[in-house]
């Protein structure tokens, strides 16, 4: 076999002809395999695939399903010639488009019109044309933009605070995030007004308004997102059964709360939760 | 085949008996493949293995590197006539320990020893006998004692509170978690002098120490946590190098903070910072 060097580690890579097909076998570890293939096995894959190959796209999406989407698209990618997969998960839906033959101009030609479509129809449920999570690519917007945000998170946790800073550089645009887990926090601390928990409930409308409000006007930054929920198994009630969410975003002088019901255990609601007002944010972003 | 009913879907298990064995094959999505082996197929196994069988254990362990742990126990290990797997991860390394045979109170027994002779030689090192995580254990300790806990974050982000979160109940003992991204947030939110952190950097063990302090003050919590360090890229100083991370632990009148350089990426670094801070709150309260 042929012998691939790890930049990182002992473990090797390794290469073995089998008549028509090339074998690559490298190290489990993620950091060292993605070391070996950018060192040396990407190029040599690329130099291969020159005449006969295939190429593939990858589009984010969020906020529709798998069947809304294949609905929407389906004639339209089936005239297409492109193999088309549907990779659902928490952060939306993602669509593999994948064009083979041996001509590699056509195929780009054929991936860029099927794109065109796709972003046609789907318009700002689209969060990335290069397969990106919305965190990913709302931490840029807010970076490129100089958009400032902070974030008053109940149901979530801490979990929108966590993928946003998965974003380096976003120090520049997020100032704060506060979980606040016990209601002295959402009064000390994001300014809500103590009898409107009392009389509306910690998991409402107007508590999710006030804690986006109160948050962006603590920190003085342009947005302010919040969210208020029962993650579960326990605190659900007839009117307000678990899986039920507010998002609050506060924009200059524009407050909106959406109300959701998400399905799933408790960590599914705080993932759904935290992705669905992250996304807000980026199609209020991308209006604008 | 045999057909196992799916309870929260359309796709059924199956089940072929192939010679002497049995094969099970169950959907991909895990909640259902979860609900098929909890709701018949789990109970079935166990029926099978009545007479020959293997058992598994698994020991979550943290703070420590799988050499360290080979280094202690591979002579105790070599003895017991169990098989061993080690399984190392960002919050710790497992023990997967297996015992085969047909006698089910000798394998239950053989397990029994090696787990007290684990648990004797890596004492405090060791998180849970059942495989749970840091976070788990934690949370769970601080809801049975009735401890309450503040966390203050920067570099981590919220990550620690999206995995205290992770928890059912923990609003009983999680009064709030501060993401100070901003200086500003330390001061105002926190109660840090604004000349610490001029003089010493929001990364330094001054900063941490009040942070912690100032979050456990505000809260009126048993305990404060906080995090400040560089997770990178940017950031870093001959001084004090990506990867530098103070975290602080503010308990009763006690004050401590602990210094470390973790490498790897930005999320690597978040991820590493995060559990260390757990683990040494679940250290703390196991030797109270």
């Amino acid at each position: 076999s042929v012998i691939y060097r790890n930049p990182l580690g002992a473990a090797p890579g390794l290469g073995i002809a089998a008549g028509t097909k090339y074998i690559y076998i490298l190290p489990g570890v993620p950091h060292e395999m993605k070391a070996i293939f950018e060192h040396s096995v990407g190029d040599e894959i690329a130099q291969r695939c020159r005449e006969a190959c295939s190429m593939t796209r990858v589009i984010t999406t969020f906020g529709l399903t798998e069947s809304e989407i294949v609905a929407g698209l389906a004639d339209g990618l089936s005239r297409s010639g492109l193999k088309v997969g549907y990779l659902p998960g928490p952060d939306g839906v993602r669509l593999r488009l994948t064009a083979s033959g041996s001509n590699r101009d056509l195929l780009e030609k054929q991936l860029e019109e099927a794109t065109s479509m796709i972003a046609e129809i789907l318009g700002d449920r689209i969060v990335s044309l290069d397969g990106e999570p919305v965190h990913v690519v709302l931490g840029r917007m807010l970076i490129e933009s100089k958009t400032t945000i902070a974030v008053a998170e109940s149901c979530t946790g801490g979990l929108i605070g966590h993928l946003l800073t998965e974003i380096a550089g976003i120090s520049e645009s997020l100032d704060r995030d506060i979980v606040a887990y016990s209601n002295r926090t959402k009064t000390d601390v994001l300014g809500v007004d103590g009898s409107l928990i009392e009389t509306k409930g910690a998991v409402s409308e107007e508590v999710a308004a006030a804690m986006a409000q109160g948050v962006k006007q603590k920190a003085r930054t342009d947005i302010g997102l919040s969210t208020t929920g029962i993650a579960g198994p326990g605190g659900g009630t007839a009117a307000k059964p678990v899986g039920t969410v507010y998002i609050g975003i506060a924009l200059g002088d524009l407050v909106r709360v959406e109300h959701n019901l998400f399905r799933g255990e408790r960590s599914t609601v705080k993932v759904k939760t935290a992705f669905t007002a992250l996304d807000l944010v980026r199609r209020l972003l991308t209006k604008r």
